[in-house]
């Protein structure tokens, strides 16, 4: 049976982005409000809704079935990200998005959190803890590892990437954050200008799910006072290019971090269009190596709909 | 002496659209809340601000120079339309954006119009009259006039227009709605879905200040009780693809319209990607013909900048 859904007229929600990657936040602490997925891609349409690359509601964990299950081994969890991809379906996390989400509570005063404090939030990719920074959030992302591992080691690259205004392809190092990405080092800033990221990068071979593609410029020199710099764009699997993928900066920095040896620092300072976010590199809880992503996080504006 | 604007901090704001082409909208009767060029840009951002084609400020005429000037031969002008281009520059009219406009002012109880009544309202490009009609608005949007005159009467087509997924360049004819435009006829439907507006269509020889190509597919039969019937797809000048332009659908229906001989229709129906609006010939008061432009009118969403 096909249900036409309640109409969303009176709906309060906010507009926010992290680094560019920008949202429609809506608060429904008691889960009373679902919003179907047509009705999303309705609010994210850019033209003829509010606009965004994705809609977050913010509902109390024990009011999802997903958020209730999390509850019994994370207690904490108290609040759940539902995160829906601009065309309506169901998404896991956003590295971006996870900050905006907790700049939201605070916003909205359903959250408290001071500069140090951390929060645990429960997505459907697993709880995440989110700490408050001087300037924005830090959450951590969970280990990091490449796609094809034994051409990496053998050979620090394991694939070719092309795109429009490149003269050769060029190699390029696969690495999963969950997500599959694909990094390629240029040159200089003028090679990644003249990237022309329209039409999507081919890569050879593609990796099982697709991929998401990284240009990344390292800084000459490379690392200044323990921090490694790169600037990058990134054209997203689906999507094209945006102003920022939290996943694709950390990528791009472990990439990076393994090309340039074992003296290589464990924090990087990646630019991107939309901004700059901090990656850092430390042993995770569970023995691996974990990615933990920093960055800013706005809310522009509040409103209803009509 | 370069001032730092206010901040736009509690600027109250709507979004609205006319068949896809979407505003900022601001309410300002007394004209109290200037907008510098780079907080128009900021509040267009569709990622790092609200999103939008362009802003529309409504402010009494009194309050402006340019509406004030308009007063005196059009007492009944009361309110003007302030509207900027996206990235902050001044703009003369939008078709679609009048009609968003009156909207407005009524949302916001400025203005009170019932069906069949109009309202004069002022703009760079001088009075406008606005009439409510039973789904929208429609508009005299002025005379409309070929380019290349002798071309167009001699041969009815004045240049080529080549565009990625077209087999070969084909022949166009090119309008002035005050801006300037070139209307190819493909085919089909499938025709038009097949090109690619990515990248601009090549106009060969461009006129004079540039050209918006519309690519225009008639229905098959052309005519269905007394209404012309197109579906059209438009490259805006500086812009890209669009999901409507008015003055196109004007100079996609003029140039048809010409095509289709003596005996055509002065009533169109022209659907765009974001919906269809209506075009009627008319002889205008100053003798010449005029284009009347009718369709829908959308408020979004009200809100508040944080």
């Amino acid at each position: 049976m096909t249900e036409t859904p309640a109409p969303l007229t009176g709906l309060r929600f906010s507009k926010g982005h992290g680094t560019g990657n920008d949202f429609v936040l809506v608060a429904d602490p008691d889960g009373e409000r679902d919003i179907a997925p047509e009705q999303v891609a309705q609010l994210c349409d850019r033209h003829r809704g509010i606009g965004g690359d994705g809609l977050i509601r913010a509902v109390r964990s024990v009011h999802l079935p997903e958020g209730a299950a999390l509850l019994e081994q994370n207690p904490g969890a108290e609040w759940f990200m539902d995160y829906r991809n601009g065309d309506g379906s169901l998404s896991e996390m956003c590295g971006n998005g996870v900050r905006v989400f907790v700049h939201f509570l605070i916003d909205q005063g359903l959250a408290a959190l001071a500069e140090g404090e951390a929060l645990t939030i429960g997505t459907r990719g697993g709880v995440k803890v989110v700490a408050r920074t001087e300037n924005g959030y830090r959450v951590d992302m969970g280990p990091w590892e490449f796609i094809f591992p034994a051409q990496a080691q053998e050979r620090g690259m394991d694939s070719l990437v092309d795109a429009a205004g490149l003269d050769v392809a060029r190699p390029a190092l696969s690495v999963s954050m969950g997500n599959p990405h694909t990094v390629v080092a240029l040159a200089d800033l003028a090679e990644l200008d003249g990237t022309v990221l329209t039409v999507a990068p081919s890569v050879t071979p593609i990796p099982p799910y697709g991929t998401n593609v990284e240009f990344a410029v390292p800084a000459e020199p490379l690392v200044t006072d323990d921090v490694g710099n790169i600037t990058m764009r990134v054209h997203e699997r689906g999507v094209g290019e945006t102003l920022s993928c939290g996943t694709g900066a950390c990528a791009a920095a472990a990439a990076t971090r393994f090309w340039a040896g074992s003296d290589a620092p464990d924090l990087w300072a990646v630019a991107v269009p939309g901004g700059t976010v901090g990656v850092r590199f430390f042993p995770g809880p569970d023995g691996r190596e974990h990615v933990e992503l920093s960055g800013p996080a706005a809310i522009v504006a509040e409103g209803v709909l009509a």
